[in-house]
C-alpha cells in the first residue's frame, strides 16, 4: 500500500483548519499512519498527532524528531486552483472568517507523511528511532508549547536531534539552510487603547480612540526607522486595528495587534520597552484617563540552527541534490515555535526551507526584478506551491536529513 | 383606559432594536394605538408605523405631522438601571452586537404615544388632523426616506406643519428651540483603502493598509484644524476603523467609516472634496496600486426650523412652561432625517430638544465645570434620562406645540 | 499746510520697519505732527509716539484716545507695486529677513496723521481732548504694554474712550464693527523640544528632534479637530519650525513657535493645558531625556467692543457713510493688543475694520466663490490695499468716531 | 626637525573651518610640508592641498595615494576641552554658525602629516611614490569631486592603490577594516514644500507648509519601517527642517534636508523613488498648488574595499599591532567621498577605521550596555578622541598600510 500523496495534499489544501481546530487534518493523518501499521496518539496538545517509527534495532541508535505543523490561516484564497479552499471557520473572537492554507502547512503534513512511509518501508536499512510530530497551532506560536505541556517530551523517546522544514518562495528544487539564527524571535502583542466614547458630532465630549490608535501606529514606525541600528533586524507590524461599530459613534476603545521580530533576546527587551513607551505616551497625548492595556499573546524564540548538526545536514543535502541546489537563504524575519521542542529537550535543531515556486517563473521574475511583486509569499491569498517537485522534494529532504543521523 | 407610559417606556428601554429591525417596538406601538381605537398601518418604510387622529371637524383645519423615531444603537449599556438593556442584535455586516437605547428614541416613542392618547381624549377641543409617524432607522439616516419611498406622503393627509423633538442632556423641565439651523447636515462615508497583504515579518513585500489608514486618519484632522474657518462648524469623525485578523498577517485592506457635519450644502461640498483629496493622496503616499473606494452611506440635510412656525411654538412653550423653561440651545452638530418629511411636503418644520437630566445633578456639574465629563451624552453607554418629569414633559411638548396649530 | 497723505503712505510702505525698530517711521510721524504745531513725545515704549490735540475749551470735555500701530512684518513683498518694499531687517534672533507692511499698519499711521490734521483744523468745532497714540510692536503683542510700562497712562489725560481701526480685505468703502468680542484672545508660545544630536547615518544613537517635532505638529491638530466644540472658535497654528543645519547631522533640538486663538480666558486655559499635555507626551513618546521648554512670548486679551459706545459709533458711521456701508463683520480670529489701553484705563473700547479691496475685484471674487484665493489677506506677501478711497476713509472713520464723543 | 603633532592637532581642533573654507588649515599643512622640503600645491579643488613623496628610486615602484579630509562641522562644541573650539563661521546660506571638528578630520590631517614626515624620513627604505591628498569638503560630499574636476588625477602620478582612514568611537588602539562594502552610499536631498502663506489666525486661507512638512516627515519613516527588507540597510534622516519666521504668520514654504543611506545603487534607486512618491503625495494631501521642489545636493558612492588589497592591509595591521587589535567593524551606515579618487583612477581602495576612545571608558560603557549613550559619536558636540595613542596610531596606520605596497 502506498499513500497517494498528491491527492492527499490537494485534499488537505481544500480543507484547511484554523489553529487548534485541526481535527479533520488530524483524522486524515491518523488514518494514513494507521494504514502504515503504526501506533498513533491523537489529541496531543489539543489537536496534535504523534507516532513513532523504530529502525532495525529497536531501542538502539539515535532518536530523531521530525516535526510538521498542520494549521491554516484566516485568509481568503484567491489562487484560482481547482483545489482552492472555500472553507470558513470561526476565529477565537467568534467571528466567521475565510480559511486557507496560505503558509503551506498542508505541504509540510503531506511531506512528513511521505517521509514516514519511506522510513517505514526502509526501516531495515537504518537504526534508531523516529518520532513524527504533527503539531497544531504554529500560527498562534502556541502549538509546540501545548504539546510540551501535554507531556510529549516525557511520553516519547528523548530527541537527539530535532528536524523541521518550511516551504517557501524559492525555486522548487532548491533547499536553503544556514547555521546560526535561521529565523527571528517574535512576540505577538495585544494593545487596548482606552478612550471615552460618545456621539460622532461631539468629539469634544470624548477621548477619540481612533485618533489615538492612528497616532500610535504612526509613532510605532519610528522604532524601526529611528531607534534601531540600520544594520540590525527589527520589525514592528500592526497587523490588526479595530475600533468602532458605526460612523457616528466615537467608540470607547481601540484594539491593536502587533507582531514584533528581532534576532535575539536583547533586541527583544529593547523593542518591547520602546513599544510600551510609545503606546503609553500616545495615550497621554490624547488625555486618556486610563493607561493602555498591553498583553503578550505569544513569544517565539529565535530559531537557531546548531552549527555541527547543520553542517552535517547541509553536506547530506549537497550529496543528494547537488551543490547548486543548496543555498544559504539568509536569516528569515519570520518566526517559528519548533525551537521549543529542541530547547526543552536540550537537543540540537536543524530547520530548513525548501522551494515551491516554478523555477522558470522564478527566473523570469528575478531577471525582471519583480520577485516581490510577482511571486506570492507565505500568508498571501495567492500563495500556491507548485505541486511537484515540491512535494517529492519535501519527502526527500526529511528522509535525507533523518538518515544522516540514523545511518 | 389609559396607557401606563412609564412601564411602557421601561419595556421599550429593556428591548431596544437596531435600525430597520424595530418589529417588537412597532408591535408595542400598534397594540396601544389600536386600544385607543385608532386605525394603524404597520410596515411603512419596512418597520414604520402611522396613524391618524381627527379633531372635532373631520377634514377641516390644519394637518399636523408629529414624528418620533424608534431605533436603538449598537452600544453596550452601562447605566446600571434595573431596566437596563442586555439585548444583542445583528448589525448589517452580520456581526452580533450589543444594543441599547443610547439616544433616547424609546422616550420619543413613549412621548408620542402619550400625546396621541391625550389628543384623542381631547379631540372635541380641537380641529384639524394629526398624523402620528413612528419612524424607523433614524440612526442610519435612512428611515424617513424609506417611509417616503413607501408613499407615506401620498397616502396620508398633506402636512401643513411637521413637528418633532429629541431628548437631550439639558435639565429636565427645560425645552430648547431656535429658529434657523437647529442641527447640522451630515454625511456618512465608507472608505476602503486597498493595500497588498502578506506576512507580518515581510512588510517590504506588502502595501500596509494599517499604516495607510493611520496616516489618513491623522491627515483628516487637518480639514477641521487648518482648512475650515475657525468660526464655522465642521466635524470630521472617523467612527470606525477595521483592518486585519491577526497580528502576523498584514491585511490587504482597511475600512474607515466617517461621519461628517456641516451647517449647509456649500460647506458639505467643500469638506467632501477635501476628504476625497486626502484619502486619495494618502493612498498614493503608500504606493497603493488601487485608488481607495469611497461611498456615501447616507446624507442628512440640515435641520432648519421655520422662522414663523418656530416663533409660534416658542411662544406656546413659554406660555405653558414659563419663560425660564425655554432656551435657545444653539445649533447642534448632530443631525436628523426628520427634515425630509417637511422638505418633500413643502411644509415648515419645528424641531426642538427637551431635557432629561436631573436638574440638581446638572446644576452641580455646571458649577464644577464638569458638564462634559459628568453628564452622559446621547450615544454614551451611560445615557439615561430621568424618567420623570422627562416623560410627562415629552408628552406636554407635543400636545402644546400641536395645539398651537390645531387650536 | 496740508499733509500729502498719499505720498506719505507710499513712503511708509516703501520703508517698513520691524517691531520696536520703527525709528524712521517715528521720525516721519514726528516731523508731520510738529509741522501741525503740536508737541510730540517720541520714544514712548521704546519707539512709540504720542501727541495731544485740544479742542475749543482746553481741559473740558471728554478725552478720546486714537491709536494706530506702526510696525511691519518679516515678509518678502510680492505685490509688484511701484512703491513695493525691498527692505530688509534683522529679527530678534539676529537673522536678516525681508520686511514688508503686510498688515497695513502704514495705512493706520497715515490715516491717524490725516485725522489729527483734520481735528487740528476743526478744533474750534469740538471740545475735549484727543490723545493720538502711535504704537510700536503690535505684531509682537508687546507694544501697548511697553507704552503702558513707560507711563503713558499716567503722563497723558485719562481716556474716556479708546478708538482704533484696522484695514482689512473688505471692499473699500465698507466699515465693519460689532458690539462684544470683535477679535480673539491670543498667546504666542515658544516650544523647544530637546532630543539628542548625532550623525545622520546613526539615528539609533540619537533622539531625533525633527521626528519629535513632526509628531507634535500632527498631534496639535487634534486640539481643534477633536477637543474643541465645533461651534467654538479655536486656532492652533505652528507658524515656525526650525531644527538642524545640515542634512547629515541630526540636531539636538527643534524649536516651534505657536500662535493660539480663543474667544475668552476660559478657552485659553483649556487650550494651553492641551498644548502642554501634547508637547510633553510627544517628547515622552520619543524617549526624550529632558522635558520640552514651553514659554509664553506674549498674551493678547480678547478685543471686546463696549456695547453702548459701539452703538454710538455704528450710528455715527451709518449717518456719515450710509447704512449699506456699515456691516457686522463677525468676530475675527486675529488678535490685537489695543485692548490694554482701554482695560488698564478702565475705559470703553471701540475697534473697527475698514475695507481696502477694490470693490469690483471683491464683487467678482465673491461671485466666483474665490474670495479666499483671489483677495490677499493680511500678512500675505500680496497684501496691498487700494490707495483710495481706503486712505481717505481711514481718516474719515477716525474723525467721525472721535467727533461722536467730542461733539 | 620634527613636527610637534600634538600641538598641531590641538591647534587644528581650536580652529575648525567649514567645508571649502579650510584656508587656515591648508596654510598650516603647507607650512609643515614645506618645512619637510616638499613641493606643495595649494588650492586644489578650491582649498585642497597635494604633495608628492618619492621613495628611493624615483619613478619606480607603485603609486600610493594617502588621503585625509580637512573640514569641520556647524556644531557647537561642548567637550569642555581646554583646546575646545569657540569658532564661528558662515554657512552657504549666509547664516553664522558655530564650528567644531566634530568628526575628527583634524586628527586625519595631523595623522597624515605625521605619516608623510615618517615616509620622508625613511624614503631610502622604500620605493615608489606617495601622493598625499588633503581633501576639502568631505562633509558636503563634494571635495573629492572638486579636486578631480580641478585635474588632480591628471596632474599627479596615477594611483595603484588609494588608502584612507577615519577616527571612530572604537577603543584607542583598535583598527577596524573589512573587505567589501565598508560604508554606505548616500544622497543629500533638499526638498522645498510649497504652500500658501497668510495670517496665523486664518489657516483656512492658507496651505500650511508646516503641517505639510510634519506629515511628510512622519510618512518618510515608513520607507525604512515598512518598505525596506528588515535585513537590508537603509536610512532616511531629515536632518534639517525650516519654515516660518514668526508664530502668527503661516509661511509660504517649508524646507527639508534629507540624508539617505543605502548599501548599493539598486537600493538607492528604490529609496529615491519612494522619497519622491511620498513628498509629492503629501503635498497633494495638503492641496498644494505647486509640486514640491526636490534637488540632490550630493551623491556619495558606497565605500567598497578591494578584497585583495584589504587582505594585505589587514595582514600588515595584524603583524604590526597584534591580531587582537584588528577587528571587522561591520559595514558603517556613514558615507565618504574618498571612493571617487579610486573609482575614477580605476584603482583599488582600502579605507579603515581606528579607535579614539579611552579603552577603559569604552570597556565600562560596554559592560554597562551604555555605549550608545556614554560614548560620544562622530558629529556629536561631545566628540573628542583621546589625544594619545589615537594620534600616534593614526600615523602608524598610514605608514604600515602604505609600506605594505611600497616595500
Amino acid at each position: 500500500m502506498s499513500i497517494d500523496l498528491e491527492s492527499l495534499y490537494r485534499d488537505l489544501h481544500r480543507h484547511p483548519e484554523l489553529s487548534f481546530q485541526e481535527t479533520r487534518t488530524a483524522g486524515v493523518i491518523v488514518r494514513h499512519l494507521t494504514e502504515l501499521g503504526l501506533e498513533v496518539e491523537e489529541g496531543v496538545g489539543r489537536t496534535g498527532v504523534v507516532t513513532v517509527v523504530h529502525g532495525s534495532a529497536p531501542g538502539e541508535g539515535p532518536v530523531v524528531w521530525l516535526r510538521a505543523d498542520m494549521d491554516a490561516l484566516p485568509v481568503e484564497e484567491r489562487t484560482g486552483l481547482d483545489y482552492a479552499s472555500t472553507a470558513r471557520g470561526v476565529d477565537p473572537s467568534g467571528t466567521e472568517v475565510p480559511v486557507m492554507h496560505a503558509c503551506g502547512h498542508d505541504m509540510h503534513v503531506a511531506a512528513l507523511l511521505g517521509a514516514v512511509e519511506r522510513l517505514v518501508a526502509t526501516r531495515e536499512e537504518w537504526s534508531g528511532t523516529v518520532v513524527a510530530v504533527f503539531q497544531p497551532a504554529e500560527e498562534y506560536g502556541a502549538g509546540s508549547r501545548a504539546m510540551i505541556s501535554d507531556g510529549v517530551l516525557e511520553r516519547y523517546p528523548k530527541a537527539d536531534i530535532v528536524l523541521g522544514q518550511h516551504v517557501t518562495p524559492l525555486p522548487a528544487g532548491i533547499v536553503g539552510v544556514r547555521p546560526g539564527t535561521q529565523m527571528a524571535a517574535s512576540d505577538g502583542l495585544s494593545v487596548v487603547l482606552h478612550g471615552r466614547g460618545g456621539h460622532g458630532s461631539r468629539p469634544q465630549a470624548t477621548i477619540d480612540p481612533v485618533v489615538m490608535a492612528a497616532a500610535t501606529v504612526m509613532r510605532l514606525q519610528t522604532i524601526v526607522s529611528r531607534e534601531t541600528d540600520p544594520r540590525d533586524v527589527a520589525v514592528v507590524t500592526v497587523g490588526s486595528i479595530h475600533a468602532g461599530l458605526k460612523n457616528n459613534i466615537i467608540p470607547a476603545e481601540a484594539k491593536l495587534e502587533l507582531s514584533l521580530r528581532y534576532p535575539d533576546d536583547e533586541a527583544r527587551d529593547r523593542v518591547l520597552e520602546k513599544v510600551e513607551r510609545i503606546v503609553r505616551a500616545e495615550a497621554m497625548a490624547s488625555g486618556a484617563e486610563q493607561t493602555p492595556t498591553i498583553s503578550t499573546d505569544h513569544t517565539l524564540p529565535p530559531t537557531i540552527n546548531d552549527e555541527d548538526a547543520t553542517a552535517r545536514v547541509t553536506a547530506a543535502f549537497e550529496r543528494s541534490f547537488g551543490q547548486d541546489s543548496v543555498v544559504d537563504p539568509g536569516m528569515f524575519t519570520g518566526s517559528e515555535d519548533v525551537s521549543w521542542f529542541a530547547r526543552d529537550a536540550g537537543a540540537p535543531l536543524v530547520f530548513w526551507f525548501w522551494g515551491g515556486v516554478d523555477p522558470q517563473a522564478y527566473a523570469e521574475a528575478e531577471a525582471a526584478g519583480t520577485l516581490e511583486r510577482d511571486i506570492p509569499t507565505n500568508h498571501s491569498p495567492f500563495f500556491a506551491p507548485v505541486l511537484q517537485p515540491t512535494l517529492s522534494r519535501g519527502v526527500d529532504n526529511l528522509v535525507v536529513a533523518a538518515r544522516e543521523f540514523l545511518g
